[in-house]
């Protein structure tokens, strides 16, 4: 009970058609619904529900909302009051209004993230079906993305003016939303000030992470791979297809992840990453990352500071 | 709350000097107590609990019960109770008396393996630490195992005499202990006889398992690796270890897992397994493979039956 | 100077419209070109000659024969002089008669089967050109074999009747054609008889492979694939294509390679292998397997004799 | 016949104890020499010879010398008359005076780098041993390199004083020792004036590669590792000893290698990579990669140049 996952992330793009070729060709996903004024919803092949990427036509790049989805219809309703009780406002959003999917509540987060939770959106099934299935589709194609699988934001965090919001959004997803720290970053004097958080619902190391910025954000979102070899043929497609490469192929040190980041064509950083890391349960010991060794908690291969990390975000 | 995971499996050994050498340099986990009559207690150094697997010294090879262990104290209560609520005799078991944890309660599935929940056990941590951890130890040896991942149990099915263990079992563990169905295996007429269950309460595709039998039995115990390239290396160690295989790398159909099986040295089957598969949620559809697809279900490489399969496993 | 590598190898197959499938679906290859009879040219991507497989309709599997190429024209001359002068009838052969190949020379090794050396064949080259190429071609395929690698002959071996057709072809191929040994397989007393010769002229570990059995006969071709996981994936696909398979992924002891074996329609025997392997010098030390370390010789992490690779082959 | 390999590579270090800790600990190689002014030979554990690296300490991190194995005595005297004829000094050097060798023939490249050939050296064995080998050893450690694999050198290139040391190295290689040009970079008016050639004479796609600078140079050695998997622990075993790595794990699209790139002490840079790439073949057609797409054909993955590729390297 509880929130299961991240549903989706609706992002303001500002070339539809590059956009959709984007997360199609390179990504692997495929078109599920095009509404008329552009806005394309897009599944992985290992997905089951009817989108997890909605890029909506704008002049700028921005996040429009974040989603994620809960196991019943009464956890929307706790779980609702709980954000609620928590000092922050939340809308109760009728069936439709949300596409495809069943009522919902939105809010914001403390970072300034729209988000909803919702418990029900249509269904359309993984590519491989559910009857003596293939392990992966004969239709797989670019990256082949298995699903989405976690995004980023950022919070302002300014300890001089007392502002961390990154604590704050923290706060409100594990006291609210029930969901684990597995490992955080602490800066500042004696590391006293959470710089970042890592937290998951699932077993995964994170299904949410927000890390702390000069302004709220939004920093990527990440589609799973299978392993290692399939982040190698990631960076082939992406070299084919001349998509801009932020960070090549290499481990992470916070989640083991392994990963490579690049940019869609309105400079929306995603991220394709394989590798289980480790299985993370409520009781897993937290890991923490002092900010003295936050290059390498990030960047775990090179140990050095990629700067359009912390310049390159899309506002919310 | 609720379950968290497979917490340890305790078998029976007949030759527990030659077992604790299998699990430690063939396995790749380390010994963390041993008592006077030479019970040995080990763990995985991705695990952070005190051990995962203990052996027994004895004259045969059995399993002596499985552990699953629980989010918290209350847990044990409530799911207790909906146990013997369904019919099954509870034990409430003192702290201690399972080894290095607190209270339990216990009791024998339809299938009759003696099952414990317990929701403590001592911590000891990871071998990687919890501050700026490297993704793995130098410590790391033989095949380096993360972790105790899933067991496969085997109940009585004889539908001719209207005997399933499988679907008792299987109802026992959802109705409740609230394991969720990723995938199932009919048999029979219209393949309506339920001839295998596979079920999870994390987001693995399986955390317990069990399969039809001619009687109730232990089939494997299932440890996890990083990637198929991890399974390759486990198989030049299991040879270099003159380990006897069973079954040569491959993949499941069911949970698609990329896997390598062996034996003990009492002849208690481990595997070693690697690939997420997927990532299960409660609103996953239910995948079924048909009983005429078992063999491509199971060794969906070669779509062959390894005869040992059916015939080989320890009594419970 | 001399041998090169292997051109290809010709087979005569019960239903070619059957096999032309597999080659081009399973195994990746591409249709270069068919006679009005059927008989059918193959190539894979990462190959720049016209073919090296061709298929000949027939009632019966048999090899037809197999051809390597050298490096110069003149070669033919001084290796087909060399082969006559160790005793072996050599045959000149004019342009074109080997099709689409300049002349060529064609003799029998002592093992029976028909060997043809060329130094030309019509040129097509890879299919991801060579101006900027990208690493590999969008158009692959199947499991998308880089190139035909290897062959591995049969030769009468009994020891008792004084007949040891491996020993006398490993002489013909190194002391006439200048090929060099990495490994061998002895046998009988005292380990004293050649049972198997691996010879390479390139650096791979094997160019072409003797062993002995109780008929001259052919064994297998085998194809090179980039690495373990492609022999996953290349496992997937078989299953995919219900091709019937031998022996699942698993290392060689000898070559180290990483290897799946299946057969075609016709039962010709293909392996898709991995792996460099070692990189093979003239003056790299040879290695020697022993009798009582077959199993392990050939099957390195089962070591256990896989019964159909004794028995199954065809005739030459 | 002719030249078979690279044989070492012999440099000058600042801290050789610092050296020998980096090669040994990082890269895997093991110490089977040291002279007593500390000059510290080092082998890989499947490598035969006595040594691939040599490390002399100096007070300035400079190549002393590159050196080539050839296949027999014989050669020596045929390549050496041939370097000869080719208008270059020819030193004959004494057996021994090449540490471990038997007698040599050294020369300067046109682009000044020293270079021996060698046919004899003193025999260790691989650490597998030669008689029912396993396919690594128990006793690998670091990284655990496989074998020095090439080596990159640099030529003084300025189009507009007509000099090109690339070409008349190139011509030499290639004319007087037999190297084949898999891959070239075309620069200049029409792509007329090669940048850069990559030459073979084993089959792999580079046992030499020369590339145009402002300065002569030597650029970096090369080491082999089996796998891309290889590649990310390789980048997680730098990372643990802190090594600075200039090029994350990603593919060249010139020899389609998987590599990363890194430093020893002395800023001597260190290539690991792996993937056979391609098998090279004399009659292989030539790859061509034009200047304009230069980044893209030595950082296939990213398409931007690494600005220390052009200005880090030592002398000669």
């Amino acid at each position: 009970m509880g929130v299961m996952r991240i549903g989706h992330v609706s992002v303001k793009v500002m070339d539809v058609e590059a956009a959709m070729k984007h997360y199609v060709n390179v990504v692997g996903m495929d078109v599920t619904h095009r509404d008329s004024d552009g806005t394309t919803y897009l599944k992985c092949w290992d997905e089951w529900d009817k989108y997890s990427v909605v890029l909506i036509p704008s002049d700028r790049a921005m996040l429009h909302h974040i989603a994620y989805k809960v196991e019943t219809e009464a956890d929307l309703d706790v779980l609702g009051k709980r954000v609620r009780d928590a000092g922050v406002e939340v809308t109760e959003v009728p069936a439709g209004q949300l596409p495809f999917c069943g009522r919902s509540v939105r809010f914001r987060l403390p970072s300034a993230q729209t988000m909803y939770l919702y418990a029900q959106k249509e269904f359309l099934g993984k590519d491989v079906g559910v009857k003596n299935p293939d392990p992966w589709p004969d239709t797989k194609h670019g990256i082949g993305a298995h699903w989405l699988d976690h995004c980023l934001i950022l919070g302002e965090l300014d300890p001089e003016k007392g502002i961390n919001r990154v604590e704050e959004t923290f706060r409100l997803l594990t006291d609210a939303l029930d969901f684990h720290l597995s490992e955080r970053i602490m800066a500042g004097p004696n590391y006293s000030v959470m710089a970042g958080a890592f937290m998951f619902r699932s077993c995964k190391p994170h299904d949410i992470a927000i890390v702390g910025a000069p302004t709220n954000g939004f920093h990527h979102l990440s589609f799973f791979l299978d392993d290692w070899k399939d982040v190698l043929l990631a960076g082939d497609i992406l070299s084919k297809n001349r998509t801009r490469i932020e960070l090549l192929p290499s481990r992470h040190g916070i989640t083991r992840g392994e990963t490579v980041y690049f940019y869609d064509p309105s400079g929306i950083r995603n991220e394709t990453f394989a590798g289980l890391g480790y299985q993370a349960y409520p009781d897993m010991p937290v890991i923490t990352w002092t900010e003295d060794e936050l290059a390498r908690a990030i960047f775990y291969t090179s140990r050095e500071w990629v700067e359009s990390f912390s310049t390159a975000y899309i506002p919310v």
